[in-house]
């Protein structure tokens, strides 16, 4: 089973809710379950997404209700840790898609890298400008059709 | 939707593994969720119980690898907290059910009580011998249906 | 250098927290660095006990920020985690004592007693009675004075 | 008492290894307590630097064993998180030097961002070259001696 976290900005702008929701939409349409902070903006698009069409989603809170989640997550884990839970949406994921973003999201795709996890970022930090960044971990998509192509790849080895 | 945390030892003996795993086939029943720790014994055969009767079974683990869940976990999270993990199935869970089980079930007990969260106990601590305990928090069962029977008063009320 | 984690309740009655107070000094006049939740009670009288006898204190918090911990502390550490930071107490530490408390204290008992750490309870839980514990994990005492010298006992082998 | 974190790579050049030394230098010499790690690299330079001029080193270890830290750690913490544990780190310190460093450090200047904790960086990543950065949180030195005249000026209102 495969876990495709989502990670990306708890505010942000049309264009990347609806490229959060496309992307929700191809999680689960390819059978893989959607993985994510359970809160607002780009966690909630991809969750719509998702289970608009009938995928499984996950939310990892920060808090410790579980009914903080928002209302597309059919299964939230409340972790009372705070950003810290971070790292749990990280570990549980096989591969994860960036969206836009700010720190928190930074802190997402980092802890991912550290952890040999791939991220293919759209509309994301740039980080290949920043400093040295292995290629092989991070990619770059400019659409919710090729993430998810490149996603599939690694998956399927296809 | 209803988290029941199921709660024991990794090692068990025959009488109580039959007892996680009525356990989890009642849950199951209930429409409501299991959650446990996702290794072995207790939490394997609580998950089982609830799996092989339609369950959604969902498993908290304590290391980085979600493969890493026994093969009734529907669900798996990898935390990489270790021992820490404990909070997150108590914080998720709505009411705990705790069967035989050592210091790692007292933990997660004791986890339980602080958060204000039921327990029902099933041949595990008989903690009312070992200091103060509050009644409405801590309970004792002998059968996997006194214990679903304590639960069910609790979850709908009735 | 020697770690001693002081557990026990944000609550206490007086005989508890002098007996807490007690602790900490000779924890301070052993030179041994006490190391506790850092907030009120028993924390707070033993972390005065040690501080007023020239002792290090260590204080783990729940919390976000590190000057909620009680004045005693010389070195708090904001954890951010919730009472998930008990882990970190007993991860730390190279012997607790446990003296009085709730439900809290008992998470960290249970912690001990998991994580193979020695526990010395003063007007604690009586575990004995609510199950099986090992008596090389768990030990009882009735003053400080005596908690202390089982302490010495394993940390210089005495 | 003002803590000063120090996030870098566990691996480092000679010339970062020396900077770190520095910075860990001015920040005992500034009577500042050195929080980081407590493993190598960076952390044990920086530490280092700081043990050598009479400063307290503080090290937020990832495993279970405090004595895993590095040996100029004066006051070691195990919290057995695995990377979960940078949080800590980021939380308990009142500003951060990041020196060199890859993807984990990336993390911690992240976390730092996102808890609005200001970050100084040298040779380190080039994060507003990446996406938007706050230019009150995010600050860039070239030397130890720059990197702790800015800390200065936020430490001591000066």
């Amino acid at each position: 089973m495969i876990y495709v976290g989502v990670i990306g900005g708890s505010i942000a702008d049309e264009k990347n809710l609806k490229i959060a929701y496309e992307v929700g939409k191809y999680i689960a349409e390819n059978g893989w379950i959607l993985v994510c902070g359970g809160l607002t903006g780009v966690m909630e698009s991809a969750a719509k997404g998702a289970f608009e069409n009938n995928g499984t989603t996950i939310g990892i809170l920060p808090g410790s209700d579980k009914n903080s989640a928002n209302k597309y997550i059919k299964f939230p884990i409340a972790t009372g840790l705070g950003i810290a839970r971070n790292y749990i949406i990280i570990q549980s994921s096989d591969i994860l898609i960036a969206i836009n973003g700010s720190y928190g999201t930074l802190n997402e795709i980092s802890a991912s890298l550290n952890l040999k996890k791939r991220v293919i970022a759209i509309n994301s930090w740039k980080l290949e400008k920043a400093g040295v960044v292995d290629k092989n971990l991070f990619y770059e998509a400019s659409t919710p059709e090729e993430a998810i192509s490149i996603a599939k790849r690694f998956i399927n080895g296809t």
